[in-house]
């Protein structure tokens, strides 16, 4: 069946009409819903903006003349049939919220270039023997509750109700509490999680375009990037205490600084990461917590979340065992108490050979340059990838800049990067007038 | 005229019913006020809170007696007219914000004590001959403006109005917008500033009853600390920028974390105290704010507010400089930029000798162990010093445990501290009847 797809005359002779500037437009327009001044977007889930975003790409589903549905969760779907009804989807997506002081393009493009992917592909008369999905997936980020990627860890069934509810927001509030504020939601956690699951039999296949978020495209003047694995996370927080006191009063020997335990432990991650002796291995202290946080008052809590990554899942684990070690070590010598608490330390994902082929013969049909490659960040394809065969399509972004307000993608690399999505789908999918002619 | 009220008769004949604990309930009601859940307090300026412990203050002030009146900064005050109306008057007084998860009885006490000591006075029949007056100045605390102390700097006139109106809080409200709406303020900063302003002449004597917010007093088993000079603080803010990135595509050799260079200038401003070579020297990085703060982000941006004490300006001066040289340093290092601002750095002062000998007098008729001692936080005394004969009484606190929730002072204590203060008002004010005599 893929030999079949691949040699399709009629998926080779699709002419897509795709507008690189009409999508950076949208772009432009959906980061216009920040809570910060653009051209930074700061898009937390469930807030307002982020209901204002949820507006928008329903709008652009509906002009896109998608069939809209909207999970317990909160993710959003929007569905092009397929001939045969009964068969499992091509699945697209990415997610549309941004951490704070984040840019325009890391996860939108997957969203607004997958229904403009989608419409392409509908106006230009092509019917897909399968059904044609683009998802919106709901906080991917972690930043509102210390979990990233809840919507597609809830479509491969490996979030636990339980878990999911100890993620408390800023405010206390859970999950569950603000999906139903904000319309979504269920009866109970269980219900909710059910809501959203989808199964291997459901799911044909899922790729995902998204910016490289690194510099290597960009660098050897490569058009599109095919994912051929993506790096496995982990994420741990440490909390250290200590007894605070007034900055004046409290004098030196009787301190015990929590700030700077953290500070010692921040720039032990840096050293491990540096000495890992791969250029793979990449570990950050990015969210720091310290309490209360005032300049007359000696720190009596700090929490550091800590980021390790790297494609060798034995050497992330070792990483992240010698920053428990190394944490245990400050806080004995600082007197301060300590905890540590793993957010998650997720399998990496291999790409599925089908789909890593239908990419590159949609790259090889457009006549693009590219190459195969890793994905140093996390994406809902790490889990779409435990219940659907998955790859990832890349193109370069400015100086491999992401989660920052001048992030950037010209519109020719984004015309380019939904055109290898149309195709690429449209060879998963099969064309309705070819599965006829197999029949 | 010091050495006749030192001798006078019927000031060392005042029996003045004090309540230690009707205090302390005061104190913790006023503690209900907060943006926290007690034990914890937080009260910040002119929010919802802090105007409902300012209308708490007042009701106090109303019972017992005193006429009150509140200044276009926001400084309330509660007189207590004297026999002779155009004289200067003895004030005394602190304040009643709080810093995040701070504690009952820092500033309170001065401001409730304060009310009770005069109220004591009142009742007991005693009528002074120059005025008395307690103040609740307003934000001595640096929390919202990062500025301490705004009201006894305008007080004092050392506050400038194009300093205070570049200290916008995290909204960029200013002060004069803040204060307005309050309630307080004014057309222009210059009759805000001028609103609050005090002069030699109408001040006779400042003196501020407060927890000692440092271990001797308990330690050493005395019950009240006579300060005969209050420490020079400084304060510095440090910010760092680098390029940020994506926690997992941004290697590590291309990296500049704002974070890790903030990280390793806190470990230097500890490391500068210890090595300052006297126990007086104390420097703190309390306040850190780390952007875009994600745990899958580079830190792009750190700021930190360092706050360097000592009891010998030379040497206080010497370490602010050591650290702005190791902050280019460690920018230098990391390939990131850095800016450096002084907040203040304020002269430390000195307590007036007759306002030492009249708390020394109140002591001793009262039978309390006492010792003179240096205060090493910061307070509004150390600017009303500049306009008017000063010093300040200690009450020992427990464990030294100050800017926390479990900052304590025991009823007895208190109830000691407030008799210490109203002799000392007494002695300073003078006695109508002995002033009538000598005429
Ligand atoms: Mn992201
Ligand atoms: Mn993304
Ligand atoms: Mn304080
Ligand atoms: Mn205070």
């Amino acid at each position: 069946l893929v030999l079949a797809l691949l040699a399709s005359p009629l998926a080779a002779a699709l002419k897509l009409d795709i507008d690189g500037q009409a999508i950076v437009d949208q772009l432009l327009h959906l980061a216009t819903y920040s809570d910060d001044p653009n051209p930074a977007v700061t898009r937390i889930l469930f807030t307002e903006n982020d209901m204002k975003a949820r507006g928008y790409i329903k709008q652009l589903m509906a002009e896109a003349g998608l069939t809209i549905r909207e999970d317990t969760m909160g993710d959003i779907y929007g569905v092009l049939p397929g001939a045969n009804p009964g068969a499992a989807s091509v699945s697209t997506g990415s997610h549309c919220d941004a951490i704070p002081l984040a840019g325009a393009y890391d996860g939108t493009l997957g969203v607004v270039g997958g229904i403009a992917a989608l419409r392409a592909l509908k106006e230009a008369g092509f019917v897909p023997a399968k059904p044609l999905e683009v998802v919106m997936f709901t906080s991917e980020e972690p930043t509102r509750f210390a979990l990233s990627c809840s919507g597609s860890r809830a479509m491969a069934g490996v979030l636990d109700a339980g878990y999911l509810d100890s993620r408390r927001d800023e405010n206390g509030t859970s999950y569950l509490a603000a999906a139903t504020a904000a319309g979504y939601g269920a009866a109970t956690y269980g219900e909710m999680l059910q809501g959203a699951r989808r199964t291997p039999a459901d799911l044909a296949a899922f790729v995902e375009l998204h910016i490289e978020q690194g510099p290597l495209l960009e660098k050897e003047g490569t058009q599109i990037g095919i994912v051929t694995a993506i790096a496995a996370p982990a994420a741990l927080r440490v909390s250290f205490s200590g007894d605070g006191g007034h900055a004046g009063a409290q004098l030196m020997p009787w301190r015990n600084d929590a700030s700077l335990a953290a500070a010692e432990l921040a720039l032990f991650v840096e050293h491990a990461a540096l000495s890992a002796g791969s250029w793979d291995t990449v570990a950050t202290a990015g969210y720091w917590d310290i309490k209360p946080n005032a300049v007359n008052s000696v720190p009596r809590e700090a929490v550091l979340e800590i980021d390790v990554r790297d494609i060798d899942r034995e050497r992330r684990d070792g990483g992240v065992g010698s920053i428990r070690e190394e944490a245990a070590k400050i806080a004995q010598r600082r007197k301060v108490r300590h905890s540590v608490d793993i957010i998650n330390q997720d399998p990496p994902a291999t790409s599925a050979p089908a789909v890593v082929a239908a990419a590159a013969a949609a790259v090889s049909e457009l006549g693009y340059s590219s190459k195969r490659m890793v994905s140093r960040a996390y994406h809902d394809s790490l889990f779409m990838a435990q219940i659907a065969p998955t790859a990832m399509i890349f193109i370069p972004c400015r100086n491999g800049w992401s989660h920052r307000p001048d992030e950037y993608a010209s519109p020719a690399d984004i015309a380019r990067g939904v055109q290898v999505l149309a195709h690429t789908m449209a060879r998963l999918a099969g064309d309705a007038a070819d599965a006829k002619q197999e029949l």
